[in-house]
């Protein structure tokens, strides 16, 4: 029996590297001729880096730059390596230089307390300086995890970063964040390299937001990141004259490209400036993990996540690496700290090819006890049902 | 795939009825062509009347009689039916009358409130009485399950109230209760008729106790039912003089027979006294209900009770119904709404022929949240165990 070991992490609990290691020590209790195979995975969001460069073997590097504030902070960013472990995850094949960056490390929310915020001059430079240091350092290709920005600058501080220039009508460049492009005139890239314009940049996404308007980056997600309704008014106007400058510059319109309004418009500008594509979180994980073959190669794949509930179908791991087993005609069973109980989720999840959805708890128990006790309890789990699994196979 | 659904009562929470219908809900959302036999159990404790009542599609009775301390109380037995339903569990076959009696239901400790526990003359009489209107009502084998007793009187006042007489060196009758077996010289069966020396009754026992000693009834049970040290040591000098009163009377010896110190020594006085038998109540249960042919039937055995623990080896339910099933090269699956994760008791109960244990919680909860959403949660469990055992049966 070919087990397929693919857990998210266990948010607040466990990372998925020490879930997966949980679930494998259960299957090979309840079935000690099993095969397990490692593949720890992240949907796009907190755990893209370590995720893929566990993956592959690669190697993590750290980088000072500046938060979205503007104050100096130090980053983190990999790369992906190629290892192929037979026991691990497969890595990658090819020669690229792929460095995976998420932009929350420098430019997230989560480095700025709430009485800090300032979303009219937050800006994503801290994210463009990591990337050029990736450049610097070697990469071919540039994976940018969208997700957990404290901006609304349509990624024009990133961009900057890398040598375009924001001019107002007076050809005088403008001040950093998204409250500024209200006067953009025009974008300069005479300071911008080849290497730089060529360079790949994928994009990981997992929202389908336009760049403005009701929808947009500014109205749905600025106020989260401090905006009143006149501020969120104003980096609308902002984003909305970003587009039209992108268009007039090289005659791309990203207004209403589904994802644009990603991280604060970072994926709108980016996609306008760049040699930039947007993928869906999960798949371009599962591409870089090799999760294909190793779906093709498993008989049954065991993931889960911290709560199985109704977000789940919507481009999380279970439901990722679930599709792709599916399409390799392999059934995927789901593990929880928390899973619901509600059987429309549960049919629809049926349907992504989670056959079945397990919760770990042992009993009636607080979440702290539950949060301790994380990979213990997928342990057991996964070992009642390799149990069960090997019924038949017997 | 062909499921015996057997659980017991998750105590508190909901009937061993209520559980097997709830799993059965769940067995056929992820499975619509299984076919399900529920088969509700009891290990012989509390529930016993019911579970043997329903599988067998027998009736309940009352008797008006009498508590532990004689106060009047309404007391509850039920006869066997011969119901065969292939929905359901298999009836009984053959043309036997059979009562079944809990003798906590007369002379249980619950009855009892801790301030009028009298450990002295707390008295079987009430049992005896409901087993003379059994027979009265037709009864041609009488199932005692012990268990729960306020008394130690050796079952001498269960005797009493069929015809037996127990007598002081003078010739005159002892008053009830266990105290004053100490002055017991002679038993008297000239009042018993021969319908009732005759009667098969056995007993449902769970406890392999000696009469008298160290690990008798006295000194292991007598202090939960309120006895004081003193009061221990003359209940078991009354259990040691009734041992000796039985075999100079009909050259029985119980003393050392095991499960003769249950219920207060009932187990003792009744395999002297009566054509009595005593068996392991969850192995009777299976008996009565054609478990083992059930088990032959089946694929599969989905059972559970309140607490998957260290205790669940111990005549218990699923450890009963996996044994038998593991007899007839079948694997069974346990439910609890507490599970252990002791890797040691897992193994041992894997022994039995447990070969998975799933916890129902579906995430942090406290007990009365949990205790609600037993079927619920017994349900979605189910289902997620028939969705993983389809996976090879397709």
């Amino acid at each position: 029996m070919r087990y397929l070991v693919a857990p998210d992490s266990f948010k607040e609990a466990a990372s998925a590297q020490s879930v997966a290691q949980a679930m494998k020590r259960g299957i090979l209790t309840a079935d000690p001729y099993a095969e397990c195979r490692l593949m720890p995975l992240s949907d796009g969001g907190e755990g893209l880096t370590d995720a893929l460069v566990h993956a592959t073997g690669g190697d993590m590097r750290t980088v000072e730059t500046v938060d979205a504030l503007g104050r100096p902070v130090t980053a983190r960013f990999g790369f992906l390596g190629n290892r192929e472990d037979p026991d691990d995850a497969a890595g990658v094949r090819n020669h690229e230089r792929i460095a995976v960056i998420e932009l929350a490390s420098a430019s997230g929310l989560e480095r700025i307390s709430p009485a800090d915020r300032d979303p009219l001059t937050a800006s994503t430079f801290g994210t463009g300086e990591t990337i050029r240091t990736a450049i610097e350092a070697g990469a071919t290709r540039i994976l940018l995890g969208l997700g957990g920005s404290a901006t609304t600058d349509g990624g024009t501080g990133l961009a900057r970063a890398l040598g375009y220039r924001f001019l107002d009508r007076n050809g005088r460049e403008l001040e950093p964040g998204g409250g500024a492009l209200t006067r953009l005139a025009r974008i300069d890239d005479s300071a911008v390299s080849e290497a730089v314009k060529r360079m790949p940049i994928t994009l990981a996404c997992d929202v389908t937001n336009p760049l403005t308007g009701e929808h947009g980056a500014a109205r749905v997600f600025a106020p989260q990141k401090g905006a009143d309704p006149k501020q969120v008014e104003l980096l609308d106007h902002g984003l909305a004259r970003l587009a039209d400058a992108i268009e007039t510059f090289n005659g791309r319109n990203v207004r209403d490209m589904p994802g644009a309004g990603a991280a604060g418009g970072t994926g709108g500008g980016l996609m306008g400036l760049f040699n930039a594509s947007m993928r869906s979180g999960i798949d371009l994980v599962l591409e870089l993990t090799h999760g294909r073959e190793a779906c093709e190669w498993a008989d049954v794949v065991i993931t889960g996540e911290g709560s199985i509930d109704a977000q789940t179908p919507y481009g999380k791991v279970p439901s990722g690496i679930a599709q792709l087993a599916k399409s390799c005609g392999k059934p995927t069973i789901a593990l929880g700290g928390t899973v619901t109980r509600d059987p429309r989720t549960i049919a629809w999840l049926k349907e992504t090819g989670i056959i079945a959805v397990f919760g770990i708890a042992p009993g009636a128990a607080g979440l702290p006890a539950l949060l301790a006790d994380t990979e213990r309890n997928a342990e057991a789990t996964c070992a009642a049902i390799a149990a069960t699994l090997q019924l038949h196979v017997a």
